[in-house]
């Protein structure tokens, strides 16, 4: 049996056989690895850097006396800085796992999708979760920012997590049982301090103390900064993160502490690396530098390589591209191989080479996308090119001989003079002559594309590694190109393209060569890669399915469709293993069962014939395994998570609502923006207000009140801060399980809808309005204190707020009377800090923006987005505009109406008054819209709909168009003039705000 | 080449494989890996462990900013404790260096006797440091107590100091030069840390907040162990301890503090331990529990084997007995096997076993003990035992005839009646027999014996280990104990005694299995070991003096005898080797070059012809080794330790006597009694006192006015600091340098001696008055706060302080006014505290205690000392009267004389008031006596010397003969009695305090 301390000695031996140094954990406190100097500091700067060690990590949040089977206050993690990337960090990741004796080909292991970010810290990267059969084992990280300093080089982080990883492997089912060492198990060895400390953490460190030592540890902090020393100023700052931790794990932190705590610490760890930044560069990096060479200038230069390296191939050919890269983002990998197909048609249509007989197939996996292009062109169509020479007045003289301008050109251009030509360029008329360009071979042009497209590639989140000019969602590591049978040559981001292509790593050779453009794709498929999503997701459904019928069960496929897809880019060849779990779990709420399952796992959950979950789930490996160990695995994983959910739930339920609501002051919301306890009576009053402008029953109101006075207060319930997916669906439980009333229960459910695009809205009025009132307090406290989403960055989610606010109003014609403004203004007298107008208007903009973007989503035309959106602070009205507006797009008398007020637009210069005189009319056509437009004045409805707009307005479409035809509005004579416009800017205000008519094409 | 990081890998692996567990450096800061809760905590208690871990280890003190090449704030210890002790510990850490690549057979490996202590951890233990070819590599120790705890089972402590065992073996001369990692140096990764970390120990850190931190921290410690909570509360501790540290650095700590400080953290650390037992038995120790058991009741028991397991030799035979330990102190060697022969032949003697024929050869090594013992009777003679009945009246009835109780005497001793004979027995007559006992074997006394000598074994300090019942220097390991070709079969302390001895660790065959009991030594030097220690101080003195000879120097023999004796007693096979050094730190004084050489080195100094000291040293290797390598390292050892004190000179040489004076504030002396500085100015006011008893002339009285003034201030210098042996000798360097009278700087020098016993002692008054001043300073001061010296414990060697002080007294006619008690009541109202009567009586009697020993050991008889004690005030007086006693004890008168005077100290009952009345003399001798008494008493001089008494007070002895012949003294008459008796009680106060008469037997 591998032992706990076999396992570090071994990843030490690992890690340093790849060229790591070996340092030791901090000496004082720090909370991961992270924070020890070896990282926090050494990621910082050119120099590079490679070491590994053990962080017993401290968290006193975490300390459980022991008791937990998975929770320490101290953990054991083993830290990896790889800096530069080196490109194969995941392949050396995988062979320390080997080292720690895991047959990487019998389990299942995966690189999931966790990006990772530490706003106190001002550090963030992208990377994975390293799932072992399921669990949790390593946090893989390719650092970007760290101090709020941009890094450069790229770090590599790999974080184990040590007590899992070898309760895995020993099968242990608490951390005190796993064999530290021969003849010592964990708990016998660390099993007191576990005890002890916990008792400190959670009931005993004296919390005046421990104040003062924040103090005392801050203003050291930032002495040592002013003494220009970053090494005992970083040291003194993890000792304040410490303070601060066990403070909070005492549940002494309030609000405002804890807002100016955060402040404090992040200005100093940004200091500190500042200044770290700075002493190195004055040592002259020491280490050397190792930051990214710039990338060429411009675009990333072709391969400056003669033309003669490229394969000139004489008929039709075929080509497959492909680009290889480490486990993109689910989301990201349809779109990848979507935009880079798209891209690649594009250039080759441009350059003449893609015809009608083309055929494109796109291909997409979590580690390629790839593009095959059939019967492409073998060269560019020729062009002819026109030469110009003198102007022919200069190119002969007066005898019609050549003059010596004339001589000089065509001997330059190597001609007879017998041979230049008269040619027109520019409408001006010059000697010249028309050349024949022969279009360049197919390979060289993919020479010059590929490479800019591969430069191009843009994900949602984008990161840097060791590859000058690239810049993507995941590294990209290989280049696959072939024209036929050749390899189109170029180069990007340090790579080389060729034909070879990546298979599973776990194969025996994980690199094989692809002969032709065709075999590609039958190669993956020989080595059990399936690269075709579609074929990957029936693959899932039916075995997935088939596993289910086994157990008499079966998978709701269209209900998980989002699930299924996110498993379908998780894994190139999905394996589908059944699993179960004891079925005393099924007395849990259903959703944390789900939730579970879904969310954390990605296990499709089998239900029986009623629709009642059964206790079996799915999961889909990636590639062949030992079935019995992956399920094993996944079946532990899964009952560990199910354990701490029921306990999290019974002891949630020993409290009340109310009781469970008093720890929401110790939840921080937002700086200066107060507790989660401050914003749930935010809500509250908000709502009330909002309630007061809209008709709603007695039981409503009642229903709003008590809700309202809940509000939220499952946040601090130990459920949701474990799962915080069950917000809303666990008050609902714990509500209903107080005895509250079922509308007030729903209230408190539906208040957190929708969690997503495309969830359900509220249905009932006390759920609408708190959810409104939610998102209303969220999006003017946030604007108001400057914390609006910048960029990729909305950590507040506030782009998910705005859309959820318009799909509430749309969908619910009760809050009709409550527009977006006005809601927002109300929002803002309940800050506790004054909102700027400005933050209110900017706050309207940005909800006006999220909802034109959910239109245009939506498959609404842009041009009728755009002319509906001055109604956006209404935007269940702008939904039916853009709707109506679609249909009257095709009216005839519509479109004759949009015509003539278009004209009248355009013609009044802005800030124009209306108001003329009748009596200064000169011409019948002026009288007769001077009566169409007091007719349709009167006749148009109060906040007409569009089809009763045109129908009242359209008398006026024709009175236009003759007054245009028949008046000089812009006359010399200036009264006159003035009282003309001043006709057509009465038609203008008439109709401003119906549409934005100029928008309409 | 092997790294720094291989090294701690391979360590790790190691003592990992020898069942270590391996953890974690602690996660605050520590000064040592003794610190760490895995060791602090851990020794304590009946429960076993093992561990082995890495423990940066920091020391704000030696922060250099990383200029010093051996000096860092923080360096790296690897720790490991073995608990209970193994028995093998010795070989496991040769393993250990084997496994880091080191050659044993090429490098002298030792075992040089370094005690431990830590009295403010109220810790302490016995064991070594290893020497690797003279550089000191490693701390092995046996704890036997922490925490004021005594320990059982005792753990062995193993502490490698890294960076300079790397820097030794990639010969490297600076820390920053080490390759820590493949293409990596510790400066490179340490360095700018280590410079970092220097300036705010040194420089930066802030008191204040630091002194906060500091209080802070012992609050919470005291506050965890009031919630029972032993772990936190020792993490508060080492935080304390690690604020006290960098205080110290900052140089912030004046007296008061520091001693308020130390005595904070031991309560704490006491308490701790305290708890921490206690918490460990109410766990019921989930360890185990590998206390030692204890020993047999009475003294450990001979093997209850049967009588036939002891062989029975027929002819006289050879006796060899070997007890073999790990290395013993040089000073115990030889004690040791001198003791085991002097109790051995005792006990053979007893059991009539050892006769004139027999022939006892001692041999002593520092790990073995061997008696040779030839001609032994094989067996103890036979004995007459008398076995009483019934009384002779009780055995026969009238008729002569046996009774029943004598039948069954005889029936119950298989007798028959006719054989039994009357018996005296106690005066009484019995019916009984006579019986003949056969002799026992020698093997079988042997074997009882023997393990009563192995019990027996103690010596000046003494541990113990993993042998119940025993408790000696060191470990016993292994017993051999052979008559003729037999083993003598014993048992004690859980080993058996057999044929094996054990030769050099490095052999290929370390344990030797002995034909017989004359085999043993020419065994032990087939295998290289010279048992005999005349033999090996003879090879020491030609092989060393033939390699001084081979450089034109010499080795002055009969000066460097105390270190010869100690070199001898190091090693087992001497081999000398010569080394050289640098020239130019000739520059340097002598005393420095030759103290670093042979106290710190036990090299022997090479001197020219002049008697100049010559840039060669011999240093003498156990065992045969690679003379080069082994060169090479010692004197790269002694150019490291000569490059330092070159530094410390010349840093010093930058101030003035006074400049380095006052650093002597910062030296705390004792708790309660002030800093160095205060005592420095005690001294000098004590001196100053005295002289005013004394004659001296004036340039005497101004030496000592200026060197009182100065006295002490080398101890503030950075060259005592660091080499603490040259107080005085730098005292006067300094002194001189800076331009002081030379007689000044003799008493500065003079005022330190004599240093050890057999020193010399001050020949200047200023000298003289200053070193007795400063004695009994000492013996004032700690007497009075309670730090008399206990048992082997006497941390401020007040032993050597009372020793010093009789002999400067007995040396320094001058000071014959000045009596110990005087001196002692002087010095006591010099004290900063209360000192009490009975403190400084205790103290006078504890010098005379010691003058006792001194007497006792010149050679003086016990009756001769005891007898003089009453003068031990007066020192020189009672040498003298020892002296004279020894003579006047072959006088006859003298002896009439004594005999005579304690008839009379006989029959004076105690508290006998002197006093007669002549007209009630009844007896002519009672006139007689009265008579002489009255002359004597006219006769004898004030402080006679014992021969001036002895000739003034003879003319008594006739007259108290014949008084006691003639007079009834205890007559029934109680007048006469009294005046009787007050007659004798004049003689005895005549005589008082002359002799300590009852002693003279």
């Amino acid at each position: 049996m591998l032992t706990m301390q076999d396992a570090l000695i071994r990843l030490t031996d690992h890690w340093a056989g790849h060229g790591c140094l070996i340092t030791q954990p901090m000496n004082t406190e720090v909370g991961a690895g992270t924070l020890n100097p070896a990282t926090a500091l050494r990621v910082l700067g050119p120099e590079p850097w490679r070491v590994a060690y053990v962080e017993p990590s401290v968290r006193p949040d975490d300390a459980r006396y022991g008791d937990n089977p998975n929770r320490l206050q101290t953990h054991t993690q083993f830290q990896v800085i790889l800096k530069p990337e080196p490109g194969d960090a995941q392949e050396l990741y995988l062979g320390s796992l080997e080292a720690l004796g895991i047959d990487l080909r019998a389990h299942d292991v995966r690189f999931v999708e966790d990006d990772w970010a530490s706003p106190a810290l001002g550090a963030w990267g992208l990377g994975w979760e390293v799932w072992l059969d399921g669990l949790e084992i390593t946090q893989f990280t390719y650092f970007q920012q760290s101090g709020g300093l941009t890094l450069d080089p790229v770090a590599v982080e790999i974080t184990y997590g040590m007590e899992r990883i070898i309760m895995a492997l020993q099968g242990a089912g608490h951390f005190k049982d796993i064999v530290y060492a021969p003849g010592i198990s964990y708990g016998e060895a660390f099993g007191q301090a576990e005890y002890e400390m916990s008792r400190y953490y959670l009931d005993d460190a004296d919390i005046g103390t421990v104040r003062e030592l924040f103090e005392a540890y801050a203003a050291e902090a930032r002495r040592m900064l002013d003494a220009r020393l970053p090494v005992p100023a970083h040291s003194y700052v993890l000792k304040c993160s410490q303070a601060f931790n066990v403070l909070d794990a005492r549940g002494a932190i309030g609000t405002t502490e804890r807002a100016r705590a955060f402040a404090r610490m992040r200005r100093l760890a940004h200091d500190v690396a500042g200044l770290w930044v700075e002493r190195r560069a004055e040592l002259g990096h020491p280490l050397g530098d190792a930051s990214t060479p710039p990338a060429a200038p411009a675009a990333p230069a072709a391969v400056p390589a003669p033309v003669a390296v490229f394969p000139d191939i004489s008929a039709h050919g075929t080509l497959a591209v492909e680009i290889g890269v480490e486990e993109l983002p689910p989301h990201e990998v349809a779109r990848t191989a979507d935009h880079v197909a798209g891209e690649l048609t594009r250039a080759l249509e441009e350059a003449g080479l893609f015809t009608d007989a083309c055929e494109v197939h796109t291909y997409a996996t979590p580690r390629r996308a790839i593009v095959v292009v059939s019967d492409l062109e073998p060269r560019e169509p020729d062009t002819e090119q026109v030469v110009k020479g003198p102007r022919m007045a200069a190119a002969y003289d007066a005898a019609g001989e050549p003059t010596k301008a004339l001589l000089g050109f065509a001997r330059g251009h190597g001609l007879d003079p017998a041979d230049v030509r008269p040619v027109t360029v520019g409408g001006g008329e010059y000697a010249g002559y028309v050349r024949t360009v022969t279009g360049r071979p197919a390979a060289l042009v993919l020479g010059e594309v590929l490479p800019r497209i591969v430069a191009g590639l843009r994900a949602d989140k984008n990161m840097r590694w060791n590859a000058p000019g690239l810049s993507f969602a995941r590294p990209v590591r290989w280049l696959l190109a072939l024209l036929d049978e050749h390899e189109v040559p170029f180069e990007v981001g340090g790579m080389t393209a060729g034909r070879i292509t990546r298979v599973h790593r776990t194969a025996t050779t994980s690199a094989v060569s692809v002969p032709d453009a065709g075999a590609l794709v039958p190669a993956l498929r020989a080595h059990g890669i399936e690269p075709a999503a579609e074929r990957r997701r029936t693959q899932v459904i039916e075995t997935a399915g088939a596993l289910a019928a086994g157990v008499r069960g079966a998978i709701d496929f269209p209900g998980e469709q989002a699930l299924v897809e996110e498993i379908v880019n998780l894994v190139e060849e999905p394996v589908a293993i059944l699993g179960s779990f004891d079925p005393a779990y099924l007395d849990l709420p259903e959703e944390i069962l789900t939730t579970v399952m879904k969310k954390h796992q990605r296990y499709l959950p089998v239900r029986g014939a009623g629709g009642g979950l059964l206790p079996y789930f799915v999961t889909v490996a990636n590639g062949e395994c030992d079935h019995d160990a992956v399920r094993a695995g996944n079946e532990a994983v899964l009952r560990a998570r199910y354990e701490d959910a029921a306990f999290f739930f019974q002891q949630d339920l020993r409290s009340t609502p109310e009781e469970i609501k008093e720890g929401l002051v110790r939840l921080t919301f937002a700086e200066r923006l107060g507790s989660m306890a401050d914003r749930a009576a935010r809500i509250r009053a908000i709502a009330e207000e909002l309630a007061a402008r809209v008709e709603l029953t007695g039981d409503e109101r009642r229903a709003l009140g008590r809700a309202g006075a809940l509000a939220k207060f499952d946040l601090a319930s130990a459920m949701v801060i474990e799962l915080s997916g069950l917000a809303g669906t666990m008050a609902r439980e714990y509500a209903r399980r107080a005895g509250e009333d079922e509308a007030v229960a729903q209230a408190l459910y539906e208040m957190e809808l929708p969690r997503h695009a495309g969830d359900a809205t509220p249905d009932g009025a006390a759920g609408s309005l708190l959810a409104v009132a939610d998102r209303l307090d969220l999006l003017a406290g946030l604007f108001a204190v400057g914390s609006a989403p910048s960029g990729s960055s909305d950590p507040f989610g506030l782009r998910r707020a705005a859309l959820a606010l318009t799909a509430i109003l749309r969908a619910d014609p009760r809050l009709a009377p409550v527009t977006v403004g006005e809601g927002l203004a109300v929002a803002a007298r309940h800050q506790p800090v004054e909102v700027a107008p400005e933050a209110v208007a900017e706050a309207e903009r940005f909800v006006a923006r999220r909802l034109e973007r959910a239109l245009l989503d939506e498959g609404h035309a842009v041009a009728v987005v755009r002319a509906v959106l001055p109604h956006a602070g209404a935007p269940a009205y702008t939904e039916r505009a853009a709707a109506d507006l679609a249909g009257l797009l095709k009216d005839d008398r519509f479109l004759r109406l949009t015509a003539a007020l278009q004209r009248v637009l355009r013609i009044v210069p802005g800030g124009t008054a209306p108001g003329y005189d009748p009596a200064l009319f000169a011409e019948p056509a002026e009288h007769r819209l001077h009566e169409a437009f007091t007719e349709v004045a009167k006749a148009l409805p109060e906040r007409p709909s569009l089809p009763e707009f045109t129908a009242a307005a359209f008398p006026l479409a024709h009175p236009i168009d003759r007054y245009f035809d028949d008046v000089m509005v812009m006359t010399d004579d200036p009264a006159l003039r003035a009282n003309r416009l001043g006709l057509l800017a009465a038609i203008r205000d008439l109709v401003d705000g119906v549409l934005d008519w100029p928008q309409i094409a």
